[in-house]
């Protein structure tokens, strides 16, 4: 095992996440008198928010990705590490690889969160998640092969099944994957020869008394009625009680309800990732029930002040009692604070306690259709809209000038294309499991039940 | 079973493969008095030629995709299916698929060719050929995952592994590969910090006697010059004898050399796709030593005349004696030719013989470097890579209007970007082969070794 110091004497900040936390946390040290290195099990930053456009078919995974070595080419205190870290010892400060152990003096944990199924984990091969590229691209294979599916079926009511989506969760995920899939639908219309696209129906299932419950109560109306237009039928206050044989079964009040549906999706629940246990295990700190690290007012952990936790790991409610939501501005200034800590520290200084600036918040629902909440102003429609494509754009140019990105919404809007539709990961579609093996692989193993995909 | 007649008295044409063959029998068509069903695995049609730039981290693969229903949206007429055929049946005319058989009053076949290893099936897992989408990503995470591997390796030798190149091969694919490989090396200089990227080593290996031996003595002489500038290592007069354990055994002439390698690439041999065989036995067509349908001087097969084959899976030996190119413009013109002929035998006419127009050939070796063979012209260096770069863009844009590409090229010409440079399909990568299960599936058996990609 190689134990790997950096070979000079400046502190040595380690970042285990390449996300919107480590993202910053990197870039804000990135002059810093200090050697930094980055950990990701990726090549690349994801931006994540945008996720649900892979997942219909508008965008393409490059398009929402940055290389991180590309982010951090001319920072040249900045070392990348492609590698997964198994465990942390704080009292060696180490962090510990399958081939490597790397000593750290501060150490900025940002491994983010998954789904949580709340117990059940059977149906997460019944319900997709949308957390990474690979999600995106099963979430896309599944609902672009249902439409195809349901043009080769005969019998109605198995057709009914192919062409209803039902979708677990209503915050920003749920409701813009909600959206995304009704203006899918209106824009498959004329491709199909045998189904009327336009007959989908798409069930959004959301177990508190609002959509989008993050953001003000009246903008919560307005997404509801948006979504209501472009034929989404929401429900609130309504909990899955099971997932099986395609019928997801569902409770408000006491009524309890069955809907048949081939294209089921989650976006409920968080989960801290697993090194928040690992940390639980090493240093005694305290996790809430969502797996997330209980921080200290400065965003480190109890009794170790040379280790962070930021994003959506963390659980920071030194504010106004609740914890910061699981939101990308969250991660990002709490990296931005966090690199600055450390820059103080270093000349003997310290910074008041972390304080979330809240910029609002704001969700697409369909074409022309956003609400926008702001401290200042709420938006909604087409102004709303424009906003946040505005703010994304901005956002996606701020760290890789991905102009791309923009003449290709400009023109999919014109078009009304959906050129990033293909069905890939396995080829076969719908039902068929069928694992084809004409892909070359390094084991044999592998290569007899795996089918890479795009 | 259901078998599936078109339900009025209008001639139907069935199309087997949406490739540059079908595609263009089918555009053909598209106004013609007759039902049109064009057959695929897959729901879109492939920009093949342009395959290498996915795999070496510059287009993503939506980019050379076009949706086939979106092609055929406004072709009344058309019929896409997404299915795949496992059978034909010449005598009853009907093609059959696993849940369904359709009847046909004329068959075009144009499914195409996979890569021939030469009787060395065993090699396939070792030396990743180029043919689907799910090769290219394959390839892209096997170059990446390379580079970053050769960064966290210590030792000299297995570092110098991870950065050797071979690629066997070297018709347009194979030298567009090695080329697009060393200008990527050059670009990613900057982005690592313990390996000088541009100390890649890439070894061309060629069976014949010069590289791209489709076009003129003296092109082939530049693109051999032109790799050499670009530190591409060429070898022609040799065979390729061995792979195993990382290890490539080539001879040429008496002499037997290995070389150690990370990454082997293959970009040789041609093997007819499955149906070629089908047919065969099932009409009693010859086939050529590499699966290739031998076709009749008006593309049909002996003793059908409503059988068509075309593309790469035909052999047309009627204009010189030897067999047409496996490229795209001859699959092309062969499908027009099809096409005419169809509406004219409707009328009870019929056309002359097929005849190949050559419009001549092109490869790109590297940036700024290209060569043309057109039958007035040979063009190379900066005067050819423009000449590549327009009339690939007219392709492209002629059946879906995707200027995105060319302001994507535009783009990472100024900015030397790999932007799609994402090491998908497993998180882990180089010499690692863990399979993790994040990603939900409909079948546990899947679930258990596969991770989907992009």
């Amino acid at each position: 095992m190689v134990v790997v110091h950096e070979n000079n004497a400046l502190h040595h900040v380690v970042i285990i996440g390449g996300g919107f936390g480590g993202l910053y946390t990197a870039k804000t040290l990135a002059k810093a008198n200090v050697n930094v290195t980055l950990i990701d099990k990726r090549n690349f930053h994801l931006f994540q928010p945008l996720l649900y456009q892979v997942a219909t078919g508008t965008l393409s995974p490059a398009d929402i990705s940055s290389p991180l070595r590309a982010v951090f080419r001319k920072s040249k205190n900045t070392k990348v590490l492609l590698g997964e870290v198994n465990d942390i010892d704080p009292e060696a400060q180490e962090v510990i690889l399958g081939d490597r152990t790397i000593h750290y003096d501060t150490l900025v944990v940002a491994t983010g969160a998954n789904h949580s199924y709340y117990g059940h984990d059977n149906w997460r091969p019944l319900a997709s998640g949308l957390k990474t590229v690979e999600d995106a691209i099963e979430i896309r294979r599944r609902i672009f092969s249902a439409f195809e599916a349901a043009e080769k079926e005969t019998d109605p009511e198995l057709r009914r099944a192919w062409l209803t989506f039902v979708i677990v969760g209503a915050g920003p995920t749920g409701v813009e994957l909600a959206g995304a899939i009704s203006e899918l639908a209106k824009t498959l219309k004329e491709d199909f020869r045998n189904i009327d696209t336009t007959e989908t129906k798409i069930l959004l299932l959301q177990g508190g008394d609002r959509v989008l419950p993050h953001m003000a109560p009246q903008l919560s109306k307005v997404a509801k009625e948006s979504l209501q237009k472009l034929g989404v039928v929401t429900q609130t206050n309504t909990r899955v009680t099971n997932i099986e044989n395609e019928i997801v079964t569902f409770k408000q009040g006491d009524q309890v309800e069955q809907i048949t549906s081939k294209t089921i999706l989650w976006a409920a629940g968080v989960k801290g990732s697993a090194l928040g246990q690992v940390l639980a295990n090493r240093t005694g700190v305290e996790c809430d029930r969502s797996g997330r690290v209980i921080v200290e007012p400065d965003l480190t952990i109890k009794g170790y002040k040379n280790i962070f936790v930021i994003g959506d790991l963390g659980n920071f409610s030194h504010q106004d009692g609740k914890p910061l939501p699981s939101v990308a501005p969250v991660a990002k200034q709490e990296g931005e604070y966090v690199a600055k800590l450390i820059q103080k520290r270093l000349t003997g200084q310290t910074l008041p306690q972390f304080r979330y600036n809240d910029v609002g918040s704001l969700a697409m629902i369909g074409k022309n259709l956003a609400v926008v909440d702001l401290s200042f102003i709420k938006l909604q429609g087409f102004v709303a809209w424009i906003f946040w494509l505005v703010v994304h754009i901005y956002f996606l140019i701020e760290f890789d000038t991905k102009l791309v990105v923009v003449f290709q919404w400009a023109w999919n809007y014109i078009t009304r294309n959906r050129r990033s539709r293909l069905i890939t990961g396995r080829e076969a579609f719908g039902e068929a499991t069928t694992v084809t093996n004409d892909v070359p692989l390094t084991t044999i193993k592998v290569q007899e039940a795996y089918k890479v995909g795009v």
